[in-house]
């Protein structure tokens, strides 16, 4: 597939470097409002004037998004998901639906197919969190200023797991959860949380996103469940991402959703989609054959 | 959706439990092998012949079959795929491609369709594995005798986490996979590992899946990946699952998929599915709207 970059910051170098490791994917150029004599790619790259871009119609399968959530792609993914099949990574989880919709009408009336919100939040928890109907959580770990200081002391203190770190979590609970059981099933967590003073803190959807949602290092989905007749069995999922750069793994998962747009486009399909509509099997370079004999 | 359990073992009952914690699954009834006024259920649904399955044709829209995967669903599958849409949770992996084709054959000629290999492992492991293209680690926590001893004998020992507990892993690598810095980091991985004498054993696929497919309590699947233009930042996606009851926990990923075919075959597909041909969205049962308003 031919992708292109259009909007060329933090996002944009890290959709550049992620082209290199998909063999399937061809990057044609990279489009900035900046002066294109003053852009120098990282791997040499072509850059053009965005305002050029629909002379390139025939040239691009996929035009992958990396203006920002507040004020860029609002106005951009529209307006290109009428000469362009589009994939951004808006992450503004409260205005998804306003966004979906303008997308989803742009795309249907141009016969394009566009997706919304993929990365890493919206995006590879929002699947966890569907796959496993689970809420949020957020821990920190916090280095204990007392340690701190004895070792920036010299004595070379011998200090326990408790002694160096307090954790501190932020859950968002579902509605009618047993939040003491929460608390209590955290703090008594074997090898996570018992070895340290742990803290745990209930908090809105609307706070998570607000104060939450920029964690540079990642955060974890975590649902717990009951089965059986009287509800006596428990089973817990937890899914975790550690991130070195953010941008970088938003861009690989750009990538990998490109793909599938590319292939469902070309299966005729218009509109706009998010992450929740794209089946596994579109992601990967894999044949299904290769898929159900190598990863099933 | 009606749907109706095939098999009345642990798997079967543990359909019969989950359907009930599925408002929008109405279960039909259950169909066995033995005399059916022999067999008792837990809920008090009736229990009929399998033998007279076919004159129950139009009552049911999915129907989940609970049989075992060494002699049962090899047969079984592809025959009531002639007359049903058909769910399983076949799981020998090795044979899950001509298990694939036979029920493929069968379901496209009678214009039904099928789903195979749904549960936890294949199933939600191996969505994970796709979406991160990682490989499978399994991981036991082993009493240490000593210690086991000592608490017997009364003494009331204080004991550390390195004295209660070794730490063996299990890891499939990817080929060309750096062996010394998989086993490095697993060992020095804080709060997991590090505080405990851990063992790093790498073994094939094949091995895995032969000596620790039945592991009782779950496992992980951990996946480290590299960005950048010279691959200098790291990423770490873990996904892992605990159960207390093996069955239980797939016969919640069989009615969600139940769901997911019962959607597809009233769209009018036909033929064998597995996890990754299923867009998320079509696991739940919320709207399209809801599901972007809420989990994105």
């Amino acid at each position: 597939m031919k992708i292109a970059i259009y909007g060329y910051g933090n996002l944009g170098r890290g959709v550049e470097c992620a082209a290199r490791q998909n063999p399937d994917a061809e990057l044609v150029g990279v489009f900035t409002r900046r002066a294109p004599e003053t852009v120098k790619t990282l791997t040499g790259v072509p850059v053009y004037a965005a305002a050029d871009i629909t002379r390139y119609k025939d040239e691009i399968d996929v035009l992958i998004l990396c203006g920002g959530s507040a004020t860029d792609l609002p106005k951009m993914t529209p307006v290109l998901a009428k000469d362009f099949n589009v994939i951004d990574s808006f992450d503004t989880h409260a205005n998804i639906p306003a966004h979906f919709a303008a997308v989803d009408a742009a795309a249907k009336e141009s016969g394009h197919l566009a997706l919304i919100s993929a990365g890493w939040d919206p995006g590879m928890f929002s699947l966890n969190r569907l796959y496993a109907s689970a809420k949020d959580a957020r821990q920190y770990t916090v280095p204990i200023p007392a340690a701190l200081d004895a070792v920036r002391s010299g004595s070379m203190p011998e200090l326990t797991t408790r002694e160096k770190h307090l954790r501190e979590c932020y859950v968002v609970a579902e509605d009618g959860a047993d939040k003491a059981a929460i608390e209590e099933a955290i703090k008594t967590m074997p090898n996570y949380f018992s070895d340290y003073d742990t803290t745990v803190t209930f908090i809105t959807a609307e706070e998570m996103q607000k104060n939450h949602a920029e964690l540079p290092h990642g955060g974890f989905v975590i649902r717990t469940g009951k089965t059986g007749l009287n509800k006596e069995h428990t089973h817990t999922i937890e899914y975790s991402l550690k991130l070195d750069s953010n941008p970088e793994f938003t861009s690989s998962a750009l990538i990998a959703f490109a793909r599938a747009i590319d292939r469902k486009a070309k299966r005729g399909e218009t509109g706009c989609r998010t992450v929740f509509d794209v089946a596994p099997a579109d992601l990967s370079p894999l044949s299904g054959d290769e898929l159900r004999a190598h990863m099933l």
